[in-house]
């Protein structure tokens, strides 16, 4: 690591200053990056912070970083690789709620971080609009959370229909789930971006992580007040 | 008129046969129309059937035709003009939900053709998902019509909602009103026709008409049935 | 099942309630879920109803469920694994209608799922518009229907010719069925929705399943009368 | 005029060979010029030729041209001004249908163009889809031309139930008539690149001027055979 | 007001419960209403509540509201009319960061929203990414909010480079602010919706409302911790 | 066969009376057919007309059709698989150009059709505008033909500089050639509609077998006058 | 100002230090500004630095610019305010191509800021690829510049055509004439993105300023050398 | 060769004469050609002009021509098979920025493409705008090159900042690196295209050789003036 707060190991520059920044080191995005690359950041990552996260791996791809760092483990629904040595306890709550059975896979990914940044997590899986009795069952959940983060692809409604029941910043993530018109997910986009409830915003489609992301900086708020910035 | 049941008026082809086949006249459709034409066929319309409607009327060509034709009337909330002649009873019944005041345009288009043919209708307005348990206090009036119509712009979440609350066909109407990534109605039409609920068939943005057409066949079924073909 | 209606099976929530509701069982969407998921899913949606429906199966999803309820049956074409002991006669009469032979798969789906709910079906195959008089020639099969389901690609303008030659609900059902422009069937989606003959509305690309919902919930409608809802 | 066959007035670069090489002068397209560079290049054009034709002329344009050039004359419902001293017969037949009376503009902007080019022209209005038997009455018109223009918005599907019908060239105009889902004619345009029926090639949306030229130049080849090239 | 929290008064049905629950009434979207139903409604949720805020209002609405509420304000530049006589100091500090001066009235319906409800704001307008120095100049005051709306149109870019200068959530408001392949917004909406940084969640373009509405119940959290909810 | 002029064969409703009306069968698209289907349809149609074509053939398809009908041959660059045993005589001209060496596959469909069909073709490939000079240099070829397809992908600027060359009609065929913004070919295919030139109609992209119907029905005007419709 | 190199006046913050990085001062973007902020900024830049401009300036704009800077002069087809104290030489040479008339207005947006940062322009307009010979007579202009810029609309092919003419780097300005599937310059623009010619690269639909900025670096480059950085 | 420049091979037309015109022979794009005709011209080139290049070239490609020229080399992160016997010193600078790691094979394609043609490259991979400070510690690197190659996915935001920074040419090269909303790079493209820096122009998504190509002619521009067009 140079006196930058970054590591430049020729083909990426490592951003080893964000866990004294945000208490969690760099979170390796796995897509679109080898397996020796990403196995290699992962390694790095580790010995410099105790802890590292790649999201977005393909089991070929765990193989490998976990042949380099067999501490980590694979949690092949949510497809992320993960070595976590940082002790802390969970706080505060963060409600995952998905549309159906289809949308776990993202609300896993973004679980899983949440609790590797340390937000305790209630999952609230298949209560879509399609039959709200299964939502409104379960108010109590919704409202002693303090962010909400609503999965959903197909028509997308679930996040609308939630912020219209609760006074919660409520987190929208689309996933590609459906087919023909939905259009990998732009049409469960565009339905939250339009939604008519108030506390509503939206992350990229199937962007568990991101959703996580903005949670749990959201939570922290809740917990420790704005000292937690 | 020939002997092929519609007349060619030289710019039109007039199908004055479809008030034998179907118990109501033609409709016209003015946008795009000249005041003239538009009148000119209206006229014709209702000297051959005792009844003509004419829809997306602008205030201009409702005085065009109303100078032909006093005996019409202009309902500019809805912007039909109409004249109506037939007399019949009001049968069976649809129910018209919109998400928002802003939606009631499209509804009094299709509230005013669906009495037109004869189909007796119950409005249910500003019952949109942002404030579900004004749509939950009218379930009543939901589960005793034959059909519903469910209009909404936005993210368009009102016809899974309703269709996953009732067994009654649920025609979707979307409409344009929103505002930047709702692309002109498109995200609502995107959420209807990706609906996760059974039962919703959906018409084009803004098209109380054509919701009205096919919500009055079904009702026809209901009270008459198949004998109403 | 809780007292609530519908089982919580931790992935999934299934509404046992529903066959009271609509006289037959949940459907399985089945695309998107995991083999071992949809075969859970549909044992005990059978154990509970004495019918059950899996949709978008795959060959190596239909041998899970099959495994699972040996007394299940795969009908490829329509990729739908169907259990059925409820024992109902087929009634009223519903018309399937496909521009060409391409277009069959998604026909089948809506046919099988007509049947096994207990409409009888009609099939006319093959009578797209660049052949009109294959249609011409069937116009008894179409006038004795109470509704018309019609399936086409490419441009999608066979509901818009049924519509203007009979006075009963068409339902579209545009199919991915085409390339280059046809854009993954939004082309005949497009052509569907600016129908310029009355009485048609639409559904999702490719949706046999849910054009045959609306579909049964009208015929009933035309052989019960209002009392079907 | 350079012996390079065109004529170079600063704004523009008039091409006056083309009338040597096709028998009929360059044609201005109207829109997006102001109404003094429209009225300069139309009487540079007549001076050079015996003849000139504006498309897309707004009043205030064809104003402009006809103090400068009176002989002109403004047609208005095609936006056409156009001054003629070429004397030719009409040749040949090419027959323009059109889906509705609001198509017309875009139908007359082509029989303009058309005559003024030497071909004759069969008009054949307000045939569209939705009451096919107007179309099919007229068979006799249809089979007797060298080409059919198909004219027509909303879902565009008029142009493949002519090709079904007839061996002969068919030019598909879609139109911008419609609303909502139409996307400003996009959805008649995609419906008729996606033809079923064979012998269809299709221009840009109302460009009734683009498939009057291919239509002239393909009843010239069946006239004149290839000598007319 | 009925015994379930909303008053119906034919068009509309006021959700007047809202200001119990949320310690502020609902918000009137005036895009889309008739100058006569928007007045009508701010007068009745005045009446009940003590505030009222009617949003994207026109000059003409603002005045048909004033004339029926003569205590309320016009602002024009955030288009919105007020009239607010809760009394509560401003509490924490929500950033509002713009990308240039075309920014500001999307800008400044965030802000007047944020202080009507009760949060504090700090403006920083002007600091696009084209002078990325602007912006480091005002580290402080990004890292002193709990909460940062960044407002930006054409390629979106400024939430980004905030989030990734910040551990504190970023509400992305892309703006129609550009021209030709800016889609209306579109581009920068999808470029925040893409960020390659960390924290960032993303509202309907030009909706300076929808950012307000999750900033102040993020900052209320921050402030007064779970409790706020 | 039926009297009607078609033969029902439960999948299929073969038009076996096209021959009749057109001199050359209906030829099968083979994309989205069961090899199973295809081969079928290829048997009845050969041998109730001495000549049978299936476009879109895998190599798959066209071994199953081989199996059933080993006369047949297989075009592999053009995926034609193509018995022939009516005799006629090549006339006209029709010239094929393409843009790249990526667009024969494209060209040679529309080559095959062409010959099957009784025109004569010639080639020019590889001529595209980043090297204008090889397209000048054969202006002989395209002056002596009766009409010219035009093959492009990319930004699909091949027609347009054609038909500003020639008199002669000029069907513009897109290809899916190209990455990136060419989306699929939808960039060629809107470049060749805007085509400034006169004399432009367009096909759906990678259309080889539209471009031949289209280019030999106006080839045979040009030989045979208007006898030939 | 401040020693940070740019003033802020509240609503802007001015960027004067960009006339000594540059030899040029900021440029004003009017669109979407209050002519009173356009006006106030222009001043200030004015006296900052002896020179200012303002594109995309209504009739409207100009005339609160040049009331509050009398100096100022208002170059109508450009949209251009401009004032202009700094005497420099023109220097080198960039050709601004045009395909159509239509196109002058964007061509001359980017001539008189070429000109303003002292930049030699030679115009070359109207030679559009429908008429290659137009452009192919003025070879030896496109060779002796250091730069092209290369505006067209429509499908956009000229730049196209140019860079397989000439070794000299094209900057492509997609323009927003034409209508129907130009979609308001997008079919020009992809047409340019996906040029099958090397050495071009693209800007947004009508943007001459962008060009000329980017042509001006390059010409600079030309002139001076490295030394011009 | 004949004597016009080009070698007529069937399949396609050598422009031999490029290496005259512009020092450097054509480069053979593989995308979409088969290996043998890639190998074919691959090696009539080489022969005719001491070097060759094959961009998008798979392994199985590389390995046909290298089997056909042993000389070659393939490079596989750039996916380019290179034959370079023509010697020169690499004059001037470009610079190559990327966003991220996954953008290293576009920008590798244009190194090896800049490199091929005589540039000096210089690498500054990994300085994304998520963590803006690892840009700005290169500034000497951007400012002492004389055209920077900036490439980037998710929202492109890359550009904008370095060209805010420097006054040189910024050549922008979206990648499709990314998912969901970014469609296929498309996010990127347009966040480019509307860049609120000035000095930007942009290339087709993953167009590193178009990049190079740009960025050479600028570069020899800068080395030795207008003499290197």
């Amino acid at each position: 690591m140079n006196n930058k707060g970054y590591e430049d190991i020729g083909f990426a520059k490592i951003d080893h200053d964000r866990q004294k920044r945000q208490g969690y080191p760099e979170v390796i995005f796995g897509a679109g990056k080898t397996c020796e690359h990403a196995a290699a950041i992962f390694k790095r990552i580790k010995e410099n912070g105790n802890a590292a996260v790649c999201t977005r791996a393909s089991k070929e791809m765990a193989e490998a970083i976990i042949s380099l760092v067999p501490e980590a483990e694979y949690i092949e629904i949510a497809k992320i690789v993960i070595y976590n040595d940082i002790k802390k306890g969970l706080e505060g709550q963060v409600c995952i709620a998905t549309g159906g059975t289809s949308d776990i896979p993202v609300a896993e990914e973004a679980a899983v971080i949440l609790e590797a940044f340390g937000s305790k997590v209630i999952r609230l899986y298949d209560v879509g609009v399609a039959g709200i009795h299964r939502l409104m069952d379960n108010m109590d959940i919704l409202r002693s959370s303090n962010c909400i983060i609503a999965v959903a692809g197909m028509e997308g409604a679930l996040p609308s229909v939630i912020a219209g029941l609760v006074s919660i910043p409520v987190i929208a993530v689309p996933t590609s789930v459906g087919y023909g018109a939905n259009l990998g997910g732009i049409a469960a986009l565009l339905g939250m971006l339009n939604s008519c409830a108030s506390g509503v915003s939206v992350v990229n489609i199937d962007n568990g992580f991101g959703a996580a992301n903005q949670a749990h900086l959201i939570n922290m708020l809740a917990v420790k007040g704005s000292g937690s910035r």
